[in-house]
């Protein structure tokens, strides 16, 4: 689904998604900064760094799911009302490719937007000069929480 | 099942692990730490940092991920033959409480081991002086790769 | 968890379960009775029928987890208040063994009670004369629905 | 990814996955039919019917999952080669939307084919006289068996 399928009821979407992603600290600690938040898609992109590898000296897959996580979260964040917060529920990623290349860009899309729920897709790719692999494919439920801080209920 | 039930084939397992775990920078960034490798079970801690935080401060679902599928992988590598290496196909986990603490504990452990593919519970609890909470229950699928480095086929 | 560490909000909560079950005309299609419904935990079973085979004669995955996916929205069910609704929100399942024997046994058990969102591990073995096997580990997140009724929101 | 993308190595690729399909008496309990054999892309139909259904009158998700489960299995067959069998090692849906209407449509598609794993992308859609609504959207991981029958190792 094009990202244009939605319609966000808050027109300041973007700054909210940027004010909560420069909360997490993980995303400084891992590099990764955000390069595209429309609605219902957010963009990702983290340089390669030796310090997010594997034993093979690719990036671990725990530091790819997590700008994977993050971008699903945010683009279903785009979509939500003032004042909710967003909470990951649950992923599940296939890892189909090492992860290598000069950077990895993850795509959060929203695929059904729920008033509770939210579902997204959820891409990463490996990206260097000669051109993109993908290297995980997920798939994330998300919970909009309204009134309450930081938990799934 | 308990790890009892497993019998490597490998009388030196805890080695091997304890070798391929150094080599994941990651984990180092993490401050994660091998703390228990049995047969078909592994443990890992990874102490409260104020780097690995999500927008609500709690630990984010990746840095919490990225040591239950370390765990697992480790897990499943304990009973892997000599020169095999350990790559994650692919993981869904729940995020069922925030996790907060001062610390969080991943228990990789082995629900099935076949010859390709191998098939992990993954589970961390938030500890702190008042007890244990889960906070992530997955379920992880491994491949043993033999003679080929760092990649899944 | 043990099953013991639940305790229903409605002491008729079997009764709901036994109603809810005998509506499902898939489960009668199936073959498939419901054999325990305990608070946090229900079994459902499913003798071998030559109908409900893949192609090398054994259940067919969809089968075995729909009496899987039954099973975890009802152990999830025995913990709702009177009037809520149970929807399978998603379920992850790992096929571990091929699903043969005599019957196949679904076990769901709750792992996380949430007033919105309840989290169930499911676990499928076949049995015989001579003993059990498990054939599918998965992870389930269950919606509880109050006044509406058959969607996920 | 379009289905063009992919080159079968056996050019009877479709006969091979027709025979497959006839061989699964749970498509034929379904009422479920073949209705489209591409490279990398199979589509199953299944028509309303009243003994498929869950507590509230719609498709039971593990109807709707077997559909989809086997339309990402064979889509990952007509890639295999001669002599192959294919077996799910595991697969993750998310339930969207209510699964009614006149039929279940399920797409499975190729995202990554490799010697041993193949993953696809899962999708069932409820269509009537009015359109189409995205009912089920998941993640599938196929195994490629060659010389052994009917078990994943």
């Amino acid at each position: 689904m094009s990202a244009s399928a939605w319609n966000p009821v808050d027109a300041r979407f973007a700054e909210r998604v940027r004010a909560s992603f420069g909360k997490q600290s993980f995303m400084e600690t891992l590099g990764a900064t955000l390069e595209t938040v429309e609605p219902g898609h957010v963009v990702i992109r983290m340089p390669w760094n030796g310090r997010l590898l594997q034993q093979h000296g690719f990036f671990h897959a725990g530091a790819t799911t997590a700008i994977a996580d993050s971008a699903g979260g945010y683009a279903a964040l785009t979509l939500f009302p003032v004042g909710a917060a967003v909470l990951s529920v649950e992923y599940k990623v296939n890892l189909v490719n090492a992860a290598g290349g000069d950077a990895l860009v993850a795509d959060g899309r929203v695929v059904k937007h729920g008033r509770t729920l939210t579902v997204c897709d959820l891409e990463v790719h490996a990206v260097d000069g000669e051109g993109k692999t993908l290297c995980l494919k997920g798939l994330q439920t998300v919970f909009c929480a309204i009134g309450k801080k930081g938990t799934v209920d």
